[in-house]
């Protein structure tokens, strides 16, 4: 892990590059250059600064030179790893994600990976993913890049389909927090201090934001069917509506109680594998009536934080507390020193099917299980779910794949296939070419 | 075509069963019996009268015995065809199909084939379907099997299912429809005599009532251009909710203008092939809202209108004029003739999936053309429609599949995951929970 | 029919083009112009004297004008039909095709299809083929081509690998012979005058030459139990090395009786479908040894022949006897007829695998049923047969894959892959090597 | 691993079973009983005084009680792990396997796995497997099956093929030859101490005896290139005649130097991963010519060595020196560990197939990577060879498939076809059917 050369795209961000750089510091052996690299220079810049405070604040100085950089061309030169982690677009563009499609009756939690406002942030995205592609086949063709951007499926998906030898994956914690949840309930059936997520083995399949788990253990117990016993009992499903209430008062649109996770093991056969908010936006039936969502004491992040969130973080100062290095659930840096061949990593990630997923076809972007090794992922062959569960992979999948193929070809009545294809578009369709086409222009106002 | 041994299993309705009679009398070289098998004895002795009336007014007389026939067993011993057109349960089991669902928000046009409505009635179904097959592998396993019975995909899927050998197939002639609707756009367009649907070449794929048109050709011109600018015509969807209304005062249920055929065609790239009220039903953007519905000047049958034609039909006396013969859409017996080895025909129907579909599973039953000659059929490989359409598709078959094996399995926690993944059932899960156990007990009930 | 516009590329060959010709006087109301088009200009010049002669001899002047033409490009020009049937390099590249593979055990019937002599034959028709759908392409893009040129399925394949556009089939009557094969047994079983080959219902699969049948029926009597049945008595596979020695003598090398037809019936559970000299060259077990060959009654075309009777056609002149049209096996001018809306006709073609054929990828040239109507050729899907045969059918057609990428690639290491797992190579890796390299310098010499 | 209940099918086995039991001894923390099972009870009597003598030699005494058992059900009962390492039949009866067919030209080098012999012994093992699985599922359903027999592919097969549900993986030590051909490699080509083999990544695929090395690398580095250079390099081929007629003098039947392996990596692009005599098993090249096989330096097993090598082991007393423990390429204890929690594990199995190679159906039993950990193994997705390899692997494994259902079903029709389809088999048809029958007499005499 000496002199490793690594460049964030979107190294201004106020969130994920100073949590890799905190992660950072948790290692020793680590030494190299971290370039970042921003549309926004100044950020870049001033990140530089908050390396420095947070280097100093774990006594890690000298290990990792940080810089900004203007271009990206520089930036990418020799890198060994790439991490993206951008916005596409300004906040304000999540006006015409997010609103918009509220006026037509479609509610949306997050907003960011699928239904209407994930798939007009996919058409932001994808052009900017398409050249980071070329930077990288001209840059760094080596390097190994972890994207860690929303739409995770289809930001992936641009790379490779851009440039098929791209050395990819997109990384994502969602599927820790059923890791989590499971091993609280480990604790709690088997009498025993509570597991680290890591010691739940599990097998998934599906895509990003939209996985499910089919198979968990632990220490040799089969957890399934203890599992599928909680979600057959009514109490396991409380009316949270009053929790829900507490959570838009306290702004916590993030916490859930995975009952939405659960309702899917209990009606489809395999347990949801992603926060209730992201699980939600996949399927029409939670997200048609609010107050159905509130019963499962999910929320839906408000338009206005989103901005005020931004502003906030725009002109935030971080205290050393904030820096001190801490174990994280994030991978970024195993997944790292894996690929340097520092360790072994059994881990699920966003790569093109190759075979794992056997019921959606080549090439797609899913996530699964992978093993990793020096300068390889090995691909698991995941477990198929249930027929109903693999239809609604598939339902989704192939709508990723019309958006995908509709703005590399700019084509946006394929587009509008795939809109009105999404599982939440269930409006009639003449308000459905009505609300296609006010999304389209206010998309097409801010990029 | 001489000595033929048929039996109508629904020998005593009062449409089906009287239409393929008349049909007959249309061939002059066919001779031998026909045994009509009834639950309702009565109701088939009722239809020998009937028979002897048309074959009278078509001086037809000494071709075909007619016979009731009170067992299966005896009235299918040494069939060569066996025609199954049946009401699984009363009329009155309708009203869980029907207004059951209304209550939750959920609108159904037929309610017959897909939709928490056609689920229902697949449960009445499958039952049955399961034993005539075991009856017909008993007492007539060479014989060709045609079945008009919806649901068409589920109750052919059941004899199937049942007995892998079974030489059935289901006939439906919504596709003609379709054929007819472009034959009256060629005689337009190319300034012409109408043409026969015949001449219209196309290739379809898809299950029953949700069929798609991916190619037509009319004398070797490529209509698919000329069909695809007109969908793209708003003067072709002009607003027809006044017709809709003059259909419903004048209880024209079945008619329509294909303005949800040509959407299709607009917004998915292949002309919906069935009438507009059974394509509306496996899509949840039109029935969404009734006035949608009405727009494209479809309406919807209701209920009592069901259970008063049933009894009108129940004592309705045929005039000669009615059964007079003359040339109709149906093919029943047309597809007997091409089966003996008469003619050969080439034509749409249901059968299992052995390649044609490239996009379904082996063995789920489809709707395609096929090339019939002396004791086969040849199925044809179907063009693949796009990938918005291919997904639509999957989808309801996928959710026909868990049905099927849900009601053999007599798994309703399956038959729920069918139910809610139904593209009809776009409701709150726990109000679609509730629903699907109302609608179970008024199945119950019934049968 | 009326003004149909022609061309024969390899206008100048002495069998195929004349039989064409031949053929079009059996039919009243075609009109319009045949253009003759060879490499060797002085052929096909006399071709058309040919023509005239032949015309005559039918009374069919002033039906269709035959031209010569130098330029290839004005010889496409408009076309509506393009038969494709040409001899690749001179007579003499056969000596390495069929002399060199002797020299190291290896026989051949044929040699032109598959084996060491096919593949080297390929490579140097592939490039011509290449350069005719180029042309075909720019000069008359709706045309219909019909290839009769071996080896038939990598020169089809050729023209689809450069133009996936193409309208194109290959055409071979080596079904027919079995077909005829079948009616002398209907004739024998039934005691019926002996059918009309087309009365024979079959179904097959396979690639060219490598053909397979699945299915037979006549007036709806299942032939496989029959034809099984003979397959198993021991009577029917005397011993045939007297007859074959005569057919040496009497120069009949295309004489056979179907005994290795036969004997794969027996020995894998589906018929051949060609002649014997080209099955045995796609297995191992004939050729190896010749009097092996023999015993079955078959004979090796030899090379000098080749020779002496390239040199007796160049310099024949037809008599009238010869031109007068008669009905032959041929159906090349049926196919026109159904491609231009005459008639439809179902029948075994060469055509890319659109899902015909479930064991082989989509792509591959294969050999099944079609239906044919106006501009339209609709594939069947085609019965399996047992694994053995899906197993060695697959051998071939991924030989052939190999060959077709080989040489569009120019990549001889991977022609040598092809080369040494085609079925006929089971010589020592080493003198395999030797025998490769020989060839590949005789054919780069030739051409 | 404690109270670890382990059986050993073939107990009384003199080399497997002892291997087996000094392995364990390398183990401090493992206890529990290991019951010898043989059909030869005094054989496994025999056996349970060399454990004595073994555990006592390594200060191993009071770990593992070991007993023989006279009925198979009492000694699974209950068990943990069951290890199956028969002799299919008496070692007379490999005269038919070996013997026979030699006298009609097929030279076999092993012949327990594939070609004529392999077939043949396949039909006296798979009724004693199938017996197995029966007394498996009744008397120890949760137990790990670790087989070790030849044919192990339709060995473990017929498990499978008997009982689905069992937990059953074929080990062999093959594919380790090949990561220590390559460790060498390495050793020399980057200058450093010779690798462990688990330090050379690599990807096999294919299926048992017939597997392919598609990736290799170490430290990073990827060693295909290196590998495919030396391929190419003629004096990587010297001629071994001179190596071969050592190897035959010095009964060193099992050396080889990895040349035939090389060739493949050459003329088809994958590397053979398996020792060279159980690669030209596989293909025709190698062992039509015993000189041919010779050049590679690679000699054929005598049947009258493995005679008398096996009277040899009868009467055999273990040195202590032979018995003292020490570290082996065997995994048999490894898997057992990683499977009870102990450790993870990354290896090449036989298992069937689920999806990690693409190109074979599902149900396969093939040989690829494999992550095991606590009651799991994980499949990886295998990557694809070139398409010659491809088609040879399928070839084998429908030969396999074939065999397996024959023998099953009692078939000997259709285990002709698989016999007749080996790609050894290349002699005239009679005379394979001639073999054929008098192998199946043999084999018939000895079990």
């Amino acid at each position: 892990m000496k002199n490793v050369r690594m460049c964030i795209i979107g190294g201004g961000s106020r969130m994920w590059a100073i949590e890799f750089m905190r992660d950072l510091t948790m290692h020793d052996d680590i030494t190299g250059t971290l370039v970042l690299y921003d549309r926004d220079y100044d950020a870049a810049k001033r990140n530089v600064g908050v390396a420095d405070q947070c280097f100093k604040v774990n006594h890690w100085e000298g290990h990792v030179k940080v810089v900004a950089e203007k271009e990206i061309g520089k930036a990418l030169d020799g890198c060994n790893l790439v991490i993206i982690s951008i916005e596409p677009g300004r906040t304000e563009c999540r006006w015409g994600d997010l609103v918009l499609p509220e006026q037509y009756g479609i509610l949306e939690t997050v907003g960011d990976t699928t239904g209407p406002g994930g798939i007009m942030r996919a058409r932001r995205s994808i052009p900017l993913f398409t050249g980071f592609a070329k930077e990288i086949k001209a840059h760094c063709p080596d390097a190994w890049v972890i994207n860690y951007t929303n739409p995770m499926t289809l930001c992936t998906a641009a790379l490779y389909r851009e440039w098929p030898g791209i050395k990819a994956l997109g990384c994502c914690h969602e599927v820790f927090h059923l890791e989590n949840f499971i091993a609280d309930k480990v604790a709690q059936w088997f009498k025993v201090p509570r597991p680290d997520r890591r010691d739940i083995e599990v097998d998934i399949t599906g895509v990003n934001h939209f996985t499910w788990i089919t198979k968990a253990a632990w220490n040799g117990n089969n957890l399934l069917p203890r599992l599928m016993e909680l979600a057959h009992d009514p109490k396991a499903f409380p009316d949270e509506t009053k929790i829900a209430m507490e959570r838009i008062e306290g702004k916590k649109w993030f916490d859930c109680d995975h009952l939405v996770a659960l309702a899917l093991l209990r009606d489809f056969g395999a347990l949801g594998a992603a926060g209730d908010r992201h699980l939600s936006e996949f399927i029409p039936w939670i997200l048609r009536d609010e107050k159905e969502l509130w019963r499962y004491g999910v929320v839906r992040t408000p338009y206005e934080w989103r901005l005020s969130e931004r502003d906030r973080k725009l002109h935030k100062v971080f205290t050393d507390e904030e820096l001190k290095s801490k174990p994280t659930d994030e991978e970024g840096v195993d997944i790292m020193r894996s690929l340097m061949g520092d360790r072994t990593l059994y881990t699920n990630m966003n790569r093109p099917n190759v075979g794992q997923v056997s019921f959606l076809p080549q090439g797609r972007i899913i996530e699964t299980m992978n093993y990793l090794r020096k300068d390889e992922i090995v691909p698991s062959v995941a477990s198929d779910p249930p027929l109903a569960v693999r239809q609604m992979i598939s339902h989704v999948s192939d709508v990723q794949q019309m958006t995908l193929d509709a703005i590399c070809e700019h084509d946006d009545e394929l587009l509008f296939r795939a809109f009105v294809n999404d599982p939440l578009v269930t409006i009639p369709l003449s308000q459905a070419h009505e609300l296609f086409e006010k999304m389209l222009d206010a998309c097409k106002l801010e990029y």
